[in-house]
């Protein structure tokens, strides 16, 4: 699937100037391998150079799949092909492109572009980042109502070069005014696929084919409601709408991926106590990364600064049976571990909607036995423990008679902060949601800090009763 | 989105008998609608009999939409509908059927299954399960090269109802046999989309006008495979080839979404150390939970007990300076979390393929960086502690000119411990990648401990420092 070897083929036909060579390259290739040959260390303007060979439309889905720290060098050399390139780019595509060039750029850069794309830009460019409308695009294909099946593929064949999909076909009202005069978005009345246009009958009319049980969504959602609407429907584009049910774009199965594959990262980088991070790990900006980890890193640290207190609170018994403190970190990262296991199952599961709040019964239930048969486990594991590794400055400090104080005290102490651990870790994200709160984001950091006292107070509290 | 009253309207439906609202309710809605209507609280049987009053295809449509547990229990029932709503069904949702029914119902549901389709079934049903085979689907369009684009539309509409998608057509090449005698799968010659077919002039010939730069899957990859390709090329289905390029079968835009999630969740449950666990949450097996947790909550078990050994080597300063341990929790945690922090950034980074395990240097002097302004960062807060928090019990026993010394000790520990734990959380994931690992699987218990570990070794040794 990678083609090392188009590099310094590509050197090649650069330096000798082969223009016919280049033209081929940029042709049969799928863009998107095009792309990845030219992401491969030739400089801005050499791509450009490359590029500059093919069709207008190439150059456009080549840009497409470059890069974006690529696609902003390009357009900051503003040639006035980029005008014409960006004409021929997907609305959505270009939209982004815009977002994340210097203001100064685009000023230069639209300069080359003509009107009703200059206004296309500018309405997409408005939607806020993360919500539907900014993930959209408006070269959707449509159609009036009252035309034939025969008619409305002619009509779809003159649009079909310039449209991200024609596969679904959108069927609109006729333009009507708002109140102050000026065009209100076309209703939506229906749609009908391309499959379903060619299977129909010749003199059909569309507005009696067409599917009029409307799956929308509102630009103004979040990003997230895209990616649960397409796993839900197999849809491959779906209509965004405003309040009045006028077309504003479509999302299209594309973009869906990125927004799934953008929100897994940011869950594990939440669940990793590191805060969303946006781009590339080396590419993030250091402060930026920075300023996301300390603060995390403090507030944990912040947090858990209880255990002080709590330690503090058993120094009599520290300062009485040293030994105890030497088994401590093992007891008390049970709890941390069990927390996390039962948290990433209970938060995972309310991000699919698997379970709800209200099933906080049925999770308690289930993780109450589930946390008692973990803890039978370890707790076997631990007496085979103290059988095998006591180690000698240990032994020689506990009376033979209270060997076993010791391995029953450690092993109750483990079962009972496994027991702990995991049901603060399951109840923890569905209080965080009860109270309106991301358990995603912040689960970690209370189920870290509360295993652990809960832990440093279990532990002491059972070898008190062996001890003391 | 949800329709929560269409639950009371179909009961009422079904109490009367109203076939022909029934039906309506069935063909007016999307089949994904319908399937969650009938999802809230209906018996199989009452599923069979709603179902039952829609044309067979939309019964498969919402078939395929309804959860695999009450799928299983449909088809359990054995009607001899079942054989009529499998032939009608997605070739690749009925292969998944099939693996998760029973063998005797497979059996019982065979019978009333044509000969063509029972062989298909059978044919998906070899290819293992999390690889590509067991994704794709046979119910493709394909055409010869050999006719014209208006032969080619033609053709299509007699395919389109069976085929899972006509908006990509295959070229395949004359059948041909297999030294034994069998017949090989035709080859694969290129692809074309609807829409460059309904573009093209009538007459133009099919393989002059079809891609041949062709991007294929090979049917026993890993199905994550499936993911990565079509992140990078935004198709709307890919075809899977055997060794001879011979083509058995597509892979759809809607399985993609599938697989995207499941290696999400299964990322996200790999972090926490559970262990991939198939299924819904509340769903899931008990045991086979308890099986994964319990292995992982063990084997952290295990390792962690180093720890043991690591205080018992510190037990003379213990000892000596009881109120060293009270300060021990909350430094040891601080290089966990500074580590799962980095292995969570790297190892979302190598799975993205942002990174290879030969950035190694680049990734160290950036988290060494990193982790020294961490350190700068915990120290300043360490240093603000001593002053507010600390406890009287312990400013008792510390003497007035050693409480520098405690609180210099505490804070250079927290930021020694910081850096190590991000510096072995983000080099780890590289080691265990390198030699041959999956890092998703096998950071956090190797992190946790050695940060553990290496935590108790910094905080004693700088403790020593200053006390003794």
């Amino acid at each position: 699937m990678s083609h090392p070897l188009f590099g310094p083929e590509l050197a090649q036909m650069l330096a000798g100037g082969d223009a016919a060579g280049l033209r081929e390259f940029c042709e049969s290739l799928h863009p998107a391998t095009v792309a990845e040959a030219l992401d491969a260390g030739f400089s801005p303007d050499q791509v450009w150079e490359v590029i500059s060979h093919a069709a207008i439309r190439t150059q456009a889905s080549v840009f497409e799949y470059l890069p974006p720290a690529l696609q902003v060098e390009m357009a900051e050399k503003a040639r006035p092909q980029m005008g014409q390139l960006l004409s021929k780019m997907s609305h959505d595509d270009r939209a982004d492109l815009m977002r994340r060039l210097p203001g100064r750029v685009v000023e230069r850069v639209m300069r080359f572009v003509d009107e009703a794309d200059r206004k296309d830009i500018a309405t997409l460019f408005r939607y806020a980042p993360g919500t539907v409308g900014a993930l959209m695009t408006t070269d959707y294909a449509w159609l009036p109502g009252t035309i034939t099946a025969a008619e409305a593929i002619d009509q779809l064949r003159a649009q079909a070069p310039d449209r991200e999909t024609i596969y679904y076909v959108y069927v609109l009202a006729d333009a009507a005014r708002r109140a102050d005069g000026s065009l209100a978005p076309r209703r939506l009345l229906g749609v009908i696929s391309l499959r379903d246009l060619i299977l129909a009958p010749r003199h059909a009319l569309v507005r009696e084919l067409m599917e009029t049980d409307l799956v929308t969504l509102r630009y103004s959602e979040d990003a997230e409601a895209v990616a649960k609407l397409f796993a839900r429907y197999d849809f491959i584009a779906a209509p965004v709408v405003d309040e009045g049910l006028g077309l504003l774009g479509i999302v299209t199965h594309d973009d869906v991926l990125d927004v799934v594959q953008r929100e897994a990262t940011e869950d594990l980088q939440r669940q990793g106590a590191v805060g969303p991070i946006a781009g590339d790990y080396l590419d993030a900006g250091f402060w930026a990364v920075w300023k996301s980890r300390a603060f995390w890193l403090g507030l944990l640290f912040v947090l858990q600064m209880v255990t002080i207190n709590a330690m503090a609170r058993y120094e009599g018994e520290l300062e009485k049976l040293v030994f105890l403190s030497v088994f401590l970190p093992l007891c008390i990262s049970v709890g941390g571990n069990a927390g996390s296991q039962a948290s990433t199952l209970v938060t995972r599961a309310l991000a699919l909607e698997q379970i709800t709040v209200r099933d906080w019964l049925r999770v308690f239930r289930r993780e109450l036995l589930m946390a008692a048969a973990l803890a039978a486990g370890l707790g076997a594991l631990s007496v085979l423990r103290s059988w095998v590794l006591t180690p000698d400055s240990i032994l020689a400090k506990v009376p033979d008679e209270q060997f076993w104080h010791l391995a029953w005290a450690v092993t109750l102490a483990v079962m009972g902060i496994c027991m702990a651990g995991a049901l603060v870790g399951a109840m923890l994200p569905l209080l965080i949601k009860w109270v309106g709160g991301d358990p995603a984001l912040m689960s970690s950091p209370f189920i870290a800090t509360l295993s652990d006292v809960l832990g440093i107070i279990i532990y002491f509290n059972i070898a008190r009763l062996f001890f003391f």
